[in-house]
């Protein structure tokens, strides 16, 4: 079984910065793979696949450590 | 006795960027320090002080490594 759920995040300019957010939201535990499409300049679509439906506190925490902002919209 | 010299930079969008090239400059031979002036979706300035003049091609090498491009013009 598995959860996927898409956030929009403000913020995301390049490269590094799909790194970064990638890096932080995969050591979360239960996440199985990130995804992010990159849109500079306005919110990037982060998909996560977890195991099981992740808090979207801890999701947010995450983004956060990574430098950047959850948008408070869903896409 | 130093010498600085100015470049543009085109393709820097955030910290990462600015930290990607000051590491590829600093790693130089006779680079003092690197300074960036960050413009996202514009040219950045990049100003690099060393012992002695340094060759653009060097430079130029850099900054490709980093993952970016020297523009042509000077500031």
């Amino acid at each position: 079984m598995s959860t996927t759920n898409t956030y929009l995040v403000n913020g995301m300019t390049c490269g590094h910065c799909v790194m970064s957010v990638t890096e932080e939201l995969t050591a979360l535990d239960g996440v199985r793979e990130v995804a992010v499409d990159l849109r500079p300049g306005g919110a990037s679509t982060v998909t996560v696949e977890s195991e099981t439906p992740l808090d979207e506190g801890v999701i947010r925490t995450a983004v956060t450590e990574a430098g950047y902002a959850l948008a408070d919209t869903r896409p």
